[in-house]
């Protein structure tokens, strides 16, 4: 068969493969970006189906209209409020997850070579969507702060006008980044934002750990700070829902949202519309604040184990973030530590994680690991990162 | 903002913009494609739910692997047999929709200008999956027999070797077909084959109205024919249990299912997992089967009273499929009436349709109709085509 240009350009996760070694349940895993299964709340969620079933009758399971159900979009409209970011049902499209957004935006921008500004490091998905348009990067590193932006600026300024109009998209995750956990500051936001209206180039902002802050005050969001309707917002249902209904939404300017309503019919025709009345119901019922209550407890205990046991077992030399919310961890090795290569040892140990490099599209990260908290069980944290302690004792 | 060329390319539905005015509950519509709301298995549905959160705890609410949950995948591969398909569940793949197999089809086949083979008329759900890649198309005529694969041949071998190799995919909708209801010969779908393994050109199955038969033998799929590992085969829940649920599948060798595994990672993750709990359930329950045979005999009836109606109310100089199955019947009128045209005096008249035209690409079909049978108020159908043939009437 002959296959189109961007399939040799298609890499396969590598998380994913690494989650099929992590599936053996002797193994302390660190490694996937999973909320904890013990907090889904599965009572209320049966609940809920049969009351959709009585209110909405054959609603859920007929098809709907590609944008997503009104009676949800209205809602979401709604609680955006409390995140300051204005929008109408007309602004707001219900997607397969936040990685659907990340595919449509793709689709409707990037021609094949066109760039993407990206973090280093980043998530992994975004650069699965981006690469499946055959596009190319342009990257800034990341510090305490955040996206070091004054990098993106300095090489946009240096490019020729040209290779700039190529620049189709910023992707930034600002509130406890994957896979650092770093916020990103208000100046830099700000600055984001200067530089997006300067060079007319939007800014994808992917958020789907709002809702879990553990501590400190929330920082508007980019979008917050967007007067010129250049800021692409998602966030998702998968953290503070269940990830198994994959169900995201975006909000956009509407002539943005209307293409990207033309790209999602032959994507996809609707998302899953009883999903989205059950959504519905878990936010108008008041169960999805409560089960934000719940699992920001839980996440925090989580976290603070994690951070305590790093500092007990790691060995001097090493760093890590540590992070006012989210669900990740980044910790640097020593340079003489490869994370992709220990992998298989730590596998040995019975403990595991996902390699830094994964998460680079310049190259870097060798040194480093993402360690997930959430999905751990909070009476083996300890334990893993003793195992993941003494391995890396063993190598320094 | 600066938009991928594919963008200018997108069309948006024509199908999606009627519905919107056929949703007045004065219109009797045989516009959309829509299953019968009234055949929904709603209290099935609810009993499953709770079923499957008991028997599987949180494995319904997490992320699950991108193919697909294991448990439908072996059920599915298991049911396939029945229409003679022999599939391992390494070569089948649970979809968005079997919208979202039209879609990753074309990801990581189409180039920009390459070629789709096509019916004229053919599924326009399809049309817009091809052209958010930029696909051109080459056309077919559809016989009582469906797609004339003579012409195929013909315009095949006329073509030269490198103009060709631009075609990348054949695409046929063999039982019933939509919008025509037309099924295809067994000799023409061997002939198909044999034009698909000459000219190393694959061919997209599109089967979603295998289980609506309503009188006569099942041919043989053309997957069933294929000797090469040439077809993707694709078919859905949409009719078989219900829309909303966003459920489809697809069949090829393993080679193309492991390509197709890595775009759709960048484009949606995975598929819905809760979903996908519930359509194993209710194939293992045996309600499935139950259910198409009740809608099997909802469907006839429909369908009966529906050419019933048109022998008596359609005048002459108009000629209509009389389809063994499926949800639609294609009208073709006399040359002086333009549905499109017509289809603002068919609003006031209180009944709708789908014009013909929206379901060609080479710009023929101004004087067909599809009309569906599946979602009509039985008791309203043969109203719906009086007001109809009156109109046509009143035309000629």
């Amino acid at each position: 068969m002959r296959f189109a240009d961007r399939t040799n350009e298609m890499k396969a996760s590598e998380i994913r493969e690494l989650l099929k070694l992590a599936e053996d349940k002797k193994i302390i895993s660190f490694a996937g970006g999973l909320p904890s299964s013990d907090s889904f709340p599965i009572k209320k969620i049966d609940r809920m189906c049969t009351k959709i079933l009585k209110d909405y009758d054959t609603a859920p399971l007929q098809y709907g209209i590609t944008e997503g159900i009104t009676e949800l979009r209205v809602t979401l409209a709604k609680r955006m409020k409390k995140f300051r970011i204005k929008c109408k049902k007309e602004n707001l499209i219900v997607t397969n997850g936040s990685q659907a957004v990340l595919d449509l935006v793709s689709k409707i921008l990037i021609n094949p070579k066109d760039i993407v500004a990206v973090e280093v490091p980043t998530y992994l998905g975004g650069i699965c969507s981006f690469r499946n348009y055959q596009s190319r990067f342009l990257t800034m590193k990341i510090d305490s702060n955040g996206m070091k932006t004054h990098e993106l600026e300095d090489k946009l300024r240096k490019m020729g006008k040209k290779k700039r109009e190529k620049v189709k998209l910023i992707y930034a995750i600002p509130n406890f980044h994957n896979p650092t956990g770093v916020d990103m500051s208000l100046e830099r936001r700000k600055h984001l934002i200067e530089i997006s209206k300067r060079y007319h180039i939007p800014i994808l902002e992917d958020d789907p750990y709002v809702e879990l802050r553990y501590s400190g005050k929330d920082t508007p969001s980019i979008k917050n700070l967007d007067k010129e309707g250049l800021v692409i917002y998602t966030s998702t249902f998968s953290k503070i829902f269940a990830p198994g209904f994959r169900l995201g939404w975006m909000i956009s300017e509407e002539k943005f949202a209307r293409k990207i309503t033309v790209a999602k019919q032959g994507t996809d025709l609707c998302t899953n519309i009883f999903c989205q009345y059950l959504a519905n119901e878990y936010i108008k019922s008041g169960a999805m604040d409560k089960q934000i209550q719940k699992i920001r407890k839980m996440y925090r205990k989580k976290k603070d184990k994690m951070l305590e046991a790093m500092d007990k077992h790691f060995p001097e030399g090493c760093k890590w973030t540590r992070p006012k919310g989210g669900m990740f961890i980044w910790a640097t090795l020593p340079k003489k530590i490869d994370t992709e290569k220990m992998f298989h040892e730590a596998i040995k140990h019975r403990v595991c994680y996902v390699h830094g490099a994964a998460f680079c599209v310049d190259g870097s990260g060798h040194h480093s690991m993402r360690l997930n908290f959430s999905n751990a069980d909070e009476d083996k944290i300890e334990l893993g990162i003793k195992r993941l302690g003494n391995l890396i004792k063993s190598k320094i």
